[in-house]
């Protein structure tokens, strides 16, 4: 990974470059909509509880990043990473390739570092806990990574991490705890509010021209309500809405307090140990440091909502049925935190009021394992809608 | 539905003009690639049998009617069917829209009939076996259907098919066996030959000016691939590629005899009845008599190719970890032919050569119940590539 001390300011001028520069590397992903899903959103039973509750006017948006490289947004950020290394100055030249680049992850970002790695002919060497599913390691394995096993403890993959740094000489590229990663996740935000724009204006030019009142209406998004793990992705969207007047939400899950995010932000100060089996098993990270600095120290991120197990099953049960995509369960906690979370949804209402709002989701990814699937969808039908 | 007699003609022409007609009420439904299954499908070990299998070049694109209004590309026919109707002399005059539409259809047909009749502000009459699964029985309601139910047999759904129009005055809708049904299924098929065009073209844009060599390749589909069970949209999409040079192939289950169009394409006469419980539960139905002649007797469908239950399985797999979409089991059977089906790999090796096919794949629809689907994926783990 570049120095930091390198890297572009974080803003949403420094997103725009880092698009410019993964351009070639990953997918412009699609961004879809439902009319069922916007009109369920927007009655009173879409959630489950009592009586009395909001009716908010939502209009819902996904991003699409489950059809991204690798299945998931990690992809821009490893492709921004290595893009940026080779900018660095020296490091091309003082073998820097050769000797390649490393790191700890048994998820989506072994696989995204791999494969933007492969893509430009340098090494990567992936420490993964040896306990790792077997379909995980074969993935990275697949996308031609040097698997390195390690214990499970985050102590033990760090020492096996520094050996290889210490044998290879290899670089560190952390998952979401360097600005070149932020900026690189960031670059979805812009995409997702120029597609959301132009789909909308292109509804409209369908329904012809409209009244005075429609025009009146604002053409994009008003909102984007993005999981939170580690905090490099809803950070660098953070960085893609500044200036723009879109709100940006945070969304995890209350499960065995795996919103530690929400937690620190309500309380200032940021919590650095999570210890959660929560379903969504790519939000069972700490917030990292540089993204506070983002979402809590600067207050790009305008708050958090968190939703239970059932909630989380229960939105991905309705992506499959409704917007007929494949997402993993940390995708279908923002889409549950817009359909059950009475917190966010009188906000909306009382806020956005007659007009209601242009909500955009993030699907941050599609890689699940369909044994487990088949499992949680045959175990869990009673709380289906 | 209109008295075929005033069907326009079944040419490519007028699967062309049926497009104009139901442009304002369908989705022009994406097509996608994954560079991962075209190299899957392109290597020698796709298959599952012994040695000394074909390794032909395959390109796949798929066409989503998964993602099409009410899920499957049944809302093509049955707004074009509405449309039709509303032109026929006297019908509107006549009082027809008040009195309604009616069909016997217990899948996706009856919700795309509901939809296309709600949208017309015309009641639809949907007898359905009463021993339906409740979620379809609550989806047909959900889009605003009179459901009328009766016994499973055929003979006793077209008695009360027949008692319902004779209290209502309704106008029968079939499934499949209608010129103006073919007609709006086939409007897929031209949307596809356009977008992988465009697809083409886009891709040798990133790549840059194409080599001689590049430039003498083909520009779109080489061939189109469709699961067959009445016909109605294999015959459509046959229909759409008349004198273009696109070949178009129908793909069934082999299971307990649902390969009838096979058979009968194979034996030239038509078989009438087929009694399967193949997984690929959309395509239990034999071949109507109207989408035999276009695929038969005017040979606009070039063959027919069938694969296993294991086979479909496997592909439908695929089709959720690589292409992350859900897909109606039905929808795996032409993935599962390109895959797994020697007989179509072998020819395309032998005909397609060095530069390889561009092989159209149809997604027809994407309902499914997530409780079979979780059954089904844990039940046949051991399948899974």
């Amino acid at each position: 990974m570049a120095d930091p001390s390198t890297s572009p300011p974080l803003t949403r001028e420094s997103v725009a470059a880092a698009r410019e520069l993964i351009k070639p590397f990953v997918h412009r992903t699609p961004v879809i909509s439902s009319t069922s899903l916007s009109a369920l959103a927007s009655e009173v039973d879409a959630g489950s509880g009592p009586e009395g509750k909001a009716k908010p006017k939502l209009r819902l948006w996904f991003k699409c990043e489950n059809f991204q490289k690798v299945g998931a947004f990690k992809a821009r950020g490893a492709f921004h990473a290595i893009e940026r290394l080779k900018k660095e100055p020296g490091w091309l030249e003082g073998g820097g390739a050769q000797r390649g680049v490393v790191t700890h992850s048994s998820g989506n970002h072994a696989q995204a570092l791999s494969l933007a790695a492969r893509t430009n002919g340098i090494p990567a060497h992936i420490v993964m806990p040896s306990i790792s599913a077997p379909p995980k390691i074969a993935a990275t394995k697949g996308y031609g990574a040097h698997v390195v096993f390690s214990g499970s403890t985050s102590v033990e993959r760090e020492a096996v991490t520094m050996k290889v740094i210490e044998e290879t000489g290899a670089r560190l590229v952390p998952p979401y705890d360097h600005p070149d990663i932020i900026l690189g996740q960031g670059t979805l935000g812009l995409e997702f509010q120029e597609q959301v724009e132009a789909l909308i204006a292109e509804e409209r030019e369908k329904a012809g021209a409209g009244t005075g009142a429609e025009k009146k209406k604002k053409k994009g998004l008003d909102v984007i309500i993005a999981p939170c793990g580690g905090g490099g992705m809803l950070s660098g969207v953070a960085l893609s809405c500044e200036g723009t007047g879109i709100r940006v939400f945070g969304s995890e899950p209350s499960f065995q307090g795996a919103d530690d995010a929400k937690r620190g932000y309500e309380s200032g100060t940021r919590i650095e140990t999570v210890s959660s089996l929560t379903v969504a098993d790519g939000l069972r990270t700490p917030l990292g440091r540089i993204p506070w600095s983002v979402i809590y120290e600067r207050r790009l991120v305008s708050g958090f909502y968190s939703v239970s197990e059932a909630e989380i099953i229960r939105a991905l049960r309705l992506a499959y049925e409704r917007l007929k995509v494949v997402i993993e369960p940390s995708s279908a906690v923002p889409l549950a935190v817009a359909l059950y979370n009475e917190d966010f949804r009188s906000m909306v209402e009382r806020e956005a009021g007659e007009d209601g709002w242009d909500v955009g989701i993030v699907f941050s990814g599609g890689n699940v394992s369909l044994d487990a699937l088949g499992k949680l969808f045959s175990e869990n039908s009673e709380v289906a809608k």
